[in-house]
């Protein structure tokens, strides 16, 4: 693949791509902003990946309506904070539909070119009058570069700690270097089947709206939804692809070499964003790796290392640096994927080093002040081989050649601290 | 069905059984018990439920066997708190073997008539030799009452920080009274597949091991596998019923009239010692009832249950007595089962009052400081009705006839504190 450089401007590091934010006043007492919008300066393909779950905002009906209609071609997304328009019935519907029409108009799009997100609280009806009123100055904010990025970003900020964004640039085979930028909100109610209340990503690659939806699962799939806070999917996530194509490059129709660069400049981005939410995770004070090796398959990999780090007790585990494997076993155990427990191997990294605790799944004995140093550092590894046996293994599976073949994943979570209940005692108050 | 008449003394509240407890040891620097056994005076029928994680514990593996070996005739336990004897390969399995023959030979048992429980950190060796000089005591210890059952519980408990017991007695329909005695540890690692870390239930009544296999599993699965305190299902969860026969009543050995009084009692106490646990979930302070109304079948509405009372962001919610009804709508939406949002129904109830906060899958408006108060009790339940239409409905379904048939079921779980987190921080110091 070709060397993928870092860049700033997040999402309007891609050319082409204008975004601004401002203070509605959603967002009772505060004097934050709370409505975003991002605008292409041409014709977009697009693409989506929505909540999984049954109880389904309005803006995430909306949005996908919107995809239909357009035929994939988005080209403007309207998003606030401080509302999640989310069971408000037939007029939180009306509202999400006004809201995307409103930002169509004021950039001369038709409606269905206008995506919509919302992020907030649950059940409250949307102040559609302080987003009219709001829309002028909307307008007005749009600009190019970091500036534009960072008002929309904080825009659709809510609990988040940190601001999530990132970009970066890449070759493809014939030449063109193509940029990809991204955003995204959200450090509770993050879930393995969808980790994301809303991310954006622009590009100013040119692709078909088929292959980029390909690329966006693929992505999706191995970056966010490797990602576990707090085992909650919410009811508002949605991610978000735009491709202005301002790069200039034959358009990506087919699988192939560009295909490949692009999607993965794609998954590094995700990945990326998908450990800084981690990191963001409500009340967090430390990111968790967790990574299964020797699986039957990747989907499987993944399925495990999501339930070791999704549980509550290794995430308390990791918060009080105690290094209790027992749980990181148990965790395997009920994940319901079949594997030997007694040829398991468990390793605890960090930057301190690295300390085998389990093996053949029984304890190694280890030095537990050197584990809690290891323990305590910001990133923390979980390391699990699972020894599948290979023809030819030896009895003791760690001495010989074992199975370290495609069945790898990674998951990402956070650790369980006094800070998470706090923060989410009283989410509303 | 006959009235079920509470009783003090725990396991030894049936005839014919003795329990003790001593403290052997493997619960380094306590002054506490730490090995309890349990014995019926005379040859039992009995069943088990043993946790479904992959990896399991040895005193798991070998009561399955023995239970097998034995042809459900296990007439004693044997059972240590302070070391789980999980992960601890063949040698731990020896130990476990080793164990169950020492408690055996006190008693003049085969090795198969005696099953052995283990709790606590996973692991490390079972101190064996600490078991082996304890056992002349503990056999001494047996005796009949409160008191021996008493001595058992202590024995077995970790965190717990109440003893969970309680015993009934019900008649038959041929006149017999027989009765019903159980105690349970376990605070954390509860989960809805399996919520037992230990429970130990007593009988009197006389029954085949087919039919109180097939009692223990419809009661087992009303009120432990409703139970969620953290989502993480134990390595060594094993619930175990023996049935002495001192009551003399015609064995049950088919269904029928008799076989419903035993079942139902035995549900009853089942669910009551369940929602101790609940109780005492790690760091609780309160318990949440969740009761769906109006599923297609009990076990989906057990699905719909179990995912609101295991959502951490409802527990939060809870601590915070924040009446946060999205998060209960959002956890619905991500059970996997089908519903429709916009006939949901959500009323809050305590001692204090009930007040409905969604209907129709919308907001109602709602007086926050009296949620508060609600929500501040000791017992809260959240009531959920789906509201399926049935034949001639009107457009309300709030207003008009609603399924309240078969499909209904409680779960029940506890809130998430600050506590929990300390806990489980650093279990093993």
């Amino acid at each position: 693949m070709e060397e993928v450089k870092e860049l700033p401007g997040g999402i309007c590091a891609p050319r082409g791509f204008r975004a601004g934010g401002v203070r509605a006043g959603i967002k009772a007492g505060a004097s934050k902003r709370d409505l975003a919008l991002v605008y292409s300066d041409r014709p977009c393909s697009s693409a989506a990946v929505f909540t999984r779950n049954r109880v389904q905002a309005a803006s995430v009906i909306v949005s996908r309506e919107h995809l239909e209609k357009s035929g994939g071609r988005i080209r403007a997304l309207i998003a606030n904070s401080g509302n999640a328009n989310a069971c408000t019935g037939e007029a939180g519907l009306a509202a999400a539909r006004r809201m995307a029409a409103l930002g169509a108009e004021k950039l001369a799009l038709r409606p269905e070119e206008c995506a919509v997100a919302s992020t907030g609280v649950i059940g409250v009806p949307l102040p559609l009058p302080l987003i009219e009123a709001a829309m002028n100055g909307l307008a007005a904010s749009l600009c190019a570069g970091e500036a534009g990025a960072l008002a929309a970003l904080e825009a659709i900020m809510t609990t988040d700690t940190r601001k999530k964004q990132g970009a970066l640039q890449c070759r493809l085979p014939a030449g063109h270097d193509i940029r990809i930028g991204a955003m995204t909100k959200g450090s509770g109610m993050i879930h393995p089947n969808m980790a994301t209340m809303i991310c954006l990503i622009t590009t100013d690659a040119a692709l078909s709206s088929a292959m980029l939806d390909q690329a966006l699962r693929r992505a999706v799939d191995r970056s966010f939804n490797r990602l576990t806070v707090d085992g909650d999917m919410s009811t508002n996530d949605m991610v978000l692809i735009m491709a202005g194509g301002a790069a200039e490059n034959d358009p990506i129709e087919t699988e192939g070499k560009a295909y490949e660069v692009f999607a993965g400049a794609l998954e590094t981005l995700c990945v990326k964003l998908a450990r800084a939410r981690a990191r963001d995770g409500e009340g967090a004070s430390r990111i968790i790796t967790v990574t299964v090796e020797g699986a039957a398959s990747e989907a499987e990999a993944a399925v495990l290392a999501r339930s070791v780090a999704g549980s509550n007790l290794v995430k308390a585990a990791c918060f009080g640096s105690d290094a209790n494997w027992g749980r990181v076993i148990c965790a395997l155990g009920y994940a319901g994927i079949p594997f030997d427990p007694a040829l398991v191997e468990i390793v605890f990294k960090s930057a301190e080093g690295s300390i085998p605790v389990c093996r053949n799944g029984a304890p190694l004995p280890f030095s537990e002040a050197e584990a809690k140093k290891i323990l305590s550092q910001e990133e923390v590894e979980i390391l699990i081989r699972l020894n599948r046996p290979l023809d030819g293994s030896p009895d003791d599976p760690c001495d010989g050649p074992r199975d370290t073949g495609p069945g790898r994943a990674s998951a990402w979570g956070c650790d369980l601290s006094y800070e998470y209940v706090k923060i989410n005692g009283d989410y509303r108050s």
